[in-house]
């Protein structure tokens, strides 16, 4: 148990029980449709929770960025995927990771590819980055045309290996319903499929499909017709995700412990919110937000105990963010209890932007687990605590 | 000048004439006000700029953390207001700091003075935060009773030496036009001098009083009946102190490079906005936002070049952040000229968030200058290079 007098500033708590057992429900998911594993380590960052993920099987993973990649590769990962637009400036940096582990990325340009294989001296599989609706980057899975010409150029290339199409929905994060996700999920595989088909039509080969969000890979427990699924938002959850009814509140394992600063009673009517400030601001949250009845909330607000965290307060919410502070709402009944030097848990509305701001986890057994070792170059060959 | 082809990844950009400008300026109308010029360094976060400061004559500092205040002591700060309100949990780091340099506290609350008081063993300066319109936290400047209060149990006691009134009017952010925040700024000033009268008359003794925000000292030209100003955000400005009417384009002085790795034509009208997707996310630039024109803004998009970064591209904003990925709207001008794997110079919506998720600074005359060298425990003794 984490020793709560012994915290002093806004401190990233990590409940390893419910992580864990969000990384078995997933792994178990996947094993029983038959399909790769590969989560996406951008979540958490942290060698030793890349071995937890180990423990259940996996032996691929994703990554955002080379850095990511870099010190996975470092820690003994030999198969990961940068889920990423192929950063052209960063070629050499593939290459060299290329020739010491099974490098995969995404490529949605003839110009990357032409640019990758002048540059390369060693082979990469390469997945082409598909569009099913979010808007975000990648080729119109409907954009038939487009798919066949890069995959043809992929095909001639001497160092990229044409691995597949690869997507992340990222609208489900705008759905009303978790049907509607569901629905999503639906679509996008069937979109896939058909393109997959017309590609092998064309002579192309029998692509495999690589599908990512955490919403559908939560709500969804069939993932027929696919090879591979790459979530990572699902190892701790969030805000966002229990209120897109994707998770309880019960499964989110990651929270920052955030001293109390100052009260202030709000004077008016019976039943108002009361304002607590606490430390724990913009960088170490960070601003993403949810609307909530028309009112902006950075997180949820919950008492810490000796195991974690208990239930989130009713009615209660993060109303804003400077660079240390946070403005909290309370009811009256919480702030009648809280003490200025008292600490609260907050409950991210993004895990994975609010981890990313942190250099370490206090697990709910007391132990410090590191992340972004990578960052720190003294430690980086560090052996796994 | 900076090696643009040696950037690979995001990368924080300084012209370091203009924040030197920016000081200056700054610390001449302090000058010639004849208030003090205690800058706040929550926005630079960098020992070496810090002497950029000391040669424009600023001996005392603002700072938002113990970390910083420990940080700067460290490089030789003798004179360090934490302007966040007293963290009671870090008492004893408040000790060790009260025994090497000058250190002056917030506080807003009896309980608050009450546990100082008793931990304490060496004097701090105390300043009673209040509030004068921001909402954030602080006693409202109006209760009277409250003041005297809090600034008796000061008086009386023996650590802490009852110092002034201190505000951060933040509610400039929210103003209209520059004409309200210089009269926000007035009526502000008016209402912390009252409180001083006030307190005066109650025997509590002549205070200080310290104002901070960069809109209202930046358009302010005279300070007349304050004794301190502590701005920070000046140094850099960024797009919301630009759109506020606070400074211009040409004062900005930090921008984070970024790759273009996707570029994505929009079929449909003539005239669209084109989408190009940058290596260049919420955790290079922080989800800090604007709303401009009914859309969502998270930076401006520029050119860069050897000396740095041109005008803004005019129609042209960052749409949307993920963890790592950046989507901008370009006009069809812009969109054809941009290749992947070029470079775009992001201007951030707020520099201290942007800054704040780096571990350095690349200046317009080629050189690296670290910021946040506390957190890094082996280098944090280093001289300043």
């Amino acid at each position: 148990m984490p020793d709560l007098c012994a915290i002093e500033k806004p401190t990233l708590l990590l409940d390893s029980s419910r992580a864990k057992r969000n990384i078995a429900r997933m792994a178990d998911k996947a094993r029983l449709s038959g399909v790769r594993f590969r989560p996406h380590f951008k979540t958490h960052q942290s060698l030793e929770i890349g071995t937890w993920f180990r423990e259940q099987g996996a032996s691929a993973i994703t990554v955002s960025s080379v850095d990511m990649a870099l010190g996975f590769a470092d820690a003994g990962w030999e198969d990961i995927l940068i889920a990423f637009p192929a950063n052209l400036r960063q070629v050499k940096a593939f290459d060299a990771l290329a020739r010491r582990i099974h490098l995969e990325l995404l490529v949605e340009s003839p110009e990357s590819v032409a640019f990758l294989e002048e540059r390369l001296s060693h082979g990469v599989d390469a997945w082409i980055k598909v569009d099913v609706g979010n808007r975000r980057t990648g080729i119109m899975i409907s954009d038939r045309d487009a798919l066949a010409a890069l995959a043809r150029k992929i095909a001639a290339s001497r160092r990229l290996r044409l691995r597949g199409l690869l997507t992340h929905a990222g609208q489900t994060y705008h759905a009303k319903s978790t049907g509607q996700i569901q629905q999503i999920f639906r679509e996008s595989v069937q979109k896939m499929n058909e393109a997959r088909e017309t590609l092998a039509r064309a002579g192309l080969g029998w692509l495999e499909l690589s599908y990512g969000d955490t919403p559908a890979c939560t709500l969804v427990d069939d993932f027929s017709g696919i090879d591979e699924i790459h979530p990572g938002n699902f190892i701790f959850y969030d805000l966002t995700q229990q209120r897109l009814g994707v998770c309880g509140e019960e499964d989110i394992a990651v929270a920052v412990a955030c001293p109390v600063v100052a009260r202030h009673c709000e004077a008016g009517m019976v039943g108002a919110l009361q304002r607590i400030v606490i430390y724990g601001g913009a960088v170490h949250l960070s601003k993403e937000y949810l609307e909530q009845n028309g009112e902006t909330c950075y997180g949820g607000l919950a008492t810490l105990n000796e195991g974690g965290w208990g239930p989130m307060w009713p009615g209660a919410y993060l109303a804003s963010l400077s660079q240390e502070h946070g403005v909290a709402r309370v009811t009256a009944e919480h702030f009648e209890r809280i003490q200025v030097g008292d600490l609260v848990a907050v409950i991210p509305v993004h895990s994975c932007l609010a981890v990313d701001l942190h250099r370490q986890y206090l697990t709910n057994d007391g132990r410090v687990v590191p992340l972004k070792l990578w960052e720190r170059p003294d430690s980086s060959r560090d052996p796994i605590t």
